[in-house]
């Protein structure tokens, strides 16, 4: 289902309400607790053009998810590859941990694992993610810090994938010092184009 | 809640025939598809037995991975860090990617993001896999290919970490490649010792 848009328009507008009464809805109850009837009432939207244009949570969870592949996040850029990774592994980290936007984020994974229509939005919002933070492989190269074979979007990935790991797969905390060591562990991998 | 227990008694016999319920409706239903009274009915319990033993879906699953906590598993003894490291990877590849084992495995890891009891049950679980998986660590430092400073714990993460989260974040296949390339860079990074 592809909601249908006219940017800047009245449907524009009620996607607006609708996806950030989405997110509220995720951050108070989590996927399980998303409810259409809840979502229109908080966005001031008739429930029938919430379910006409989103048909179920998961839509609602897909689109949220498409919408924030499109917007704006502070990739670290600090001079290093080392910094950057650890700027990297921490903002994650720090987003898990916060209340609001970890239990959004939480709610975004639920949801994948739990509907197709949500896996496929997952999927297309890290391939997004994995992309945009390539370019701190890309500047190591250009500094000379790193060979240009290396894989850059598999040196993200080996930096955020401990983290997921212990927050979705083994329940268990991430320190500061963990995400570091991810971070350190990538950028290492990097220098060595073991990572290749 | 800690199910009453007697060693091979009529609560032994009824816990083993309510679990490989459990497990067979997981494989064919998913999480979100796991009914007490239908595990009741597979099992031949009656269901007051099932709710009142377990509770709800949730104390089933915890169960069901204490007891395959408890199970022998074929951990790769190949002669070398990295064969059996490719070996770890190969077979947890090939575990999700089987039908029947991959939907339980999907499934338990669906419980616990929606159930505190199912994240503590799988915290235990994959602490028990990963201790059990670390004699593949400590074997190469006996063999003197390894420092022994090496944390055996955290190799043995390094080398299952990207695997879950193509399958469960970011929704993406495994391939043997991968397997094979997330095993070899968890051993490059235990002989350097930068995994310490």
């Amino acid at each position: 289902m592809e909601p249908q848009r006219r940017p800047g328009g009245r449907s524009a507008r009620v996607r607006e309400a609708v996806l950030d009464a989405t997110t509220d809805e995720l951050a108070e109850r989590g996927y399980q607790g998303l409810s259409m009837d809840a979502v229109a009432q908080r966005a001031g939207v008739h429930k029938t053009t919430v379910y006409r244009r989103w048909r179920a949570p998961e839509g609602l969870v897909a689109d949220a998810l498409e919408r924030a592949s499109e917007q704006p996040w502070p990739i670290p850029d600090t001079g290093t590859l080392t910094g950057d990774l650890r700027g990297l592994t921490e903002l994650l980290r720090l987003g898990f941990t916060d209340p609001e936007s970890g239990s959004v984020a939480t709610a975004f994974i639920a949801a994948g694992m739990q509907h197709p229509e949500a896996a496929e939005a997952l999927r297309g919002f890290y391939a997004a993610r994995h992309g945009e933070a390539a370019v701190i492989v890309t500047r190591a190269i250009v500094r000379g810090e790193v060979d240009p074979l290396v894989d850059a979007t598999e040196i993200i990935r080996l930096a955020v994938a401990p983290l997921f790991h212990r927050l979705f797969i083994t329940h268990e905390p991430v320190t500061a010092e963990q995400a570091r060591r991810a971070a350190d562990v990538a950028a290492a991998l990097a220098r060595t184009t073991i990572g290749t």
